[in-house]
């Protein structure tokens, strides 16, 4: 049995003059990288196999991180579906040298695990054990139908979960 | 009166050692660092203002892209709304020398104009030219309802457009 | 039949800290380093073979670029001689966001073809479309020559396109 | 009396592996912004002042350099005009770890020396010393010549020593 | 009261390929590089102050480290003197996909807390909490007399619990 | 016969702003990945075999180097052991564009030479030249026994040339 715990990994970074824009403000595009780069090694910690993102889902950014912050990135896996798992990252700013810290941004990213031939492999269950982890493992589904509807690979009639969302309201 | 073609911004780079991964291939997020500066780009063109990254979604990741090629990314603004607006993006891949060009990811990223005191500022509308920046234009309304529930900020009940998509089929 | 238009190739740049001086501006070096890539890609069009860089010549710098400039590159093929090809290359800044253009560089890169022995390989010809693409067609032989006076594979008398420039005023 | 030598400046750089292109040479572009660095060094140290590039010329790539080579660079002023100064470049190369040791470029960099204001100051004369640093300063007159004949500043018929090399062969 | 485990930082790197050396193993300049950031935020989150680096003890480098392995890094503050602290800094590696782990090394980084002024101002103390940390604790002191010798800001004859180390054997 | 000034290399870089850290001097961290490389150079031209860092001893960090500081390390092979070899390591600063110059720091770092199997190899011994070198070569001699102490594989009782510096005072 293998937890999101198991998983959790947790990266460090410090804003550097070129990472910012033209406010002074961290890049999007690299705090999206580093994203990437903690929750593959998520993956790779859940997998024990390659990992390839497969997509990346609504993130969405509202506090600027700021030159000199320090950055902290949780990522865990939350789900796993047949080859792929979903992984769950919170991202964490604190002043220096203050260290005030507010969370900054949350985020999706789907990961493949694949095997040298660069064919997909079976993925091992999650199995979540606090509330918060239950309610990232049930919204998880419904994401993955968002998912496979946007990029084409579902008719929206077979998505019910998230369907049900719509029409229950 | 702007087109999407006013802010089209066309963005070149050759995948050095340092933006592969262990497979040899581009890393995921180096690709999204490259995408959020060519779509704010964009955006600074079709505003004349600063922009900061507001949102990025459902950007997937289908055919990998190698060591040395050359990649070509494309980013027009597609629709605004009051202070933010939609780029859609495609990127492509030549395999160098040779040149054999394949598209192999699209998104959108979404981004607010904002003032020198960091408050957003109105964005002009755009006017679509052609078929395809017609239908984009109609999808972005759906999509940022979307990101409006997923982020909390809108209820399903008001998001007249997205239900249509589920309750209608 | 190749033009120049057939392997124009545009680059765009942010102009970020560590792309700096001492003044605030962009590094002589790192333009070097772009229009280098750049052109590169524009020769790799024109032939779909790997080029390597023979020559730069007689780049002057006269605006400065400052920091969070959009810098803008286009490089295209004016002129294929046996195995090698010049490049004529124009560089273009934008002052972020108001995106006011002016024009701060050019220069002439001279690229040869190889095969996978790094032995240089034919380049097909290139032919002229416009007034400028003939003007740069014509002064490419000259500059050539130039090139080989300087160093010393070409004596002076067998100029003869060079020395008219100087014994006919 | 200042000397060539009181300029001369020596840097060392390792070729890793992301300055290098697709056949795992030193990229042109990266030996350019390493040159322009060193005879800015030199530029600097000749004048005691901010420098800035004013010209590139007649860089010729001739040996290609390898990954992991060892690349030393040697930069001296060797004239000054006014207010710029010509700084002539050598590059080595040494395989690692065995040293054999080729000479692989030479080139000529200008630098005007500057105030506060961005304004041209003027720049002590150089001195040569050795045979082979008279023979630079004798020809740097007529590479100054041939530049501003090419950037369009001098006529042909003022540029006294340049067409001397050319009428009297 | 301050434990060491209050300070504890946890920094997470992979290997890419502009890390390495040309062996393929990671450089030991980089892993310095990067023990350096880990250890500076940990003696940040001891004092919530500005700390520099002041002196770096005594690494040594046994097991190389390879491309792409799964670099993390454990710093926490183990005794703090006057207005410096020491950090103790373990770091292990995993190869990817299979993150088999070892310990490759530990090393010893002190740092000053300046204000703003750069001046050092008084660090608060430690207080071990483990076996383990209190042999750091104790061993902390020995380590700076051994520095305060080396640097000559301390006589021999007033290391007494360095000199006990070698005259009671 | 090989002396010190047989293995001298001097590197020389900029502070570019991605080197400093949130008071606006150079990261002790860049500075030492420096030191390594440069240190590396000059134990590989001692032995022209692949080297890599064994340890790293009692840097310390006195004099901050600024922005865009002019920073010149010099290296040099001081005394080999039978697979070892120890670099005495100087840096100087020069503010730019005045040049005034100080010693900002001196360290040693200790190298292995291998083979292509990675097995320690022999090391030609050094011949010091001058007194500064002869005094190196000598303190050599009680740093390595202090660095075997350290890392528990010499005992004190063995360490004769060090425990005669604690006993004779």
């Amino acid at each position: 049995m293998k937890t999101p715990f198991d998983s959790l990994t947790v990266m460090t970074e410090l804003v550097h003059p070129n990472d910012t824009n033209i406010l002074g403000n961290l890049h999007g595009g690299r705090l999206l990288y580093w994203m990437d780069i903690c929750s593959a090694i998520a993956a790779t910690k859940h997998t024990h196999a390659t990992v390839v993102t497969a997509s990346v889902d609504n993130v969405s950014f509202q506090n600027p991180i700021l030159l000199s912050d320090l950055v902290t990135i949780h990522a865990k896996v939350v789900r796993a579906f047949k080859t792929s798992m979903e992984v769950y990252i919170e991202v964490f700013a604190e002043s220096m040298p203050s260290l005030t810290k507010i969370k900054t941004h949350d985020a999706f990213y789907t990961f493949v695990a694949i095997d040298k031939n660069n064919k997909p492999i079976e993925v091992e269950g999650v199995t979540p054990q606090t509330e918060q982890e239950q309610k990232l493992y049930d919204g998880a589904l419904r994401r993955r139908q968002l998912r496979l509807i946007l990029s084409g690979r579902m008719k929206v009639d077979d998505a019910t979960e998230l369907k049900a969302l719509f029409t229950t309201h």
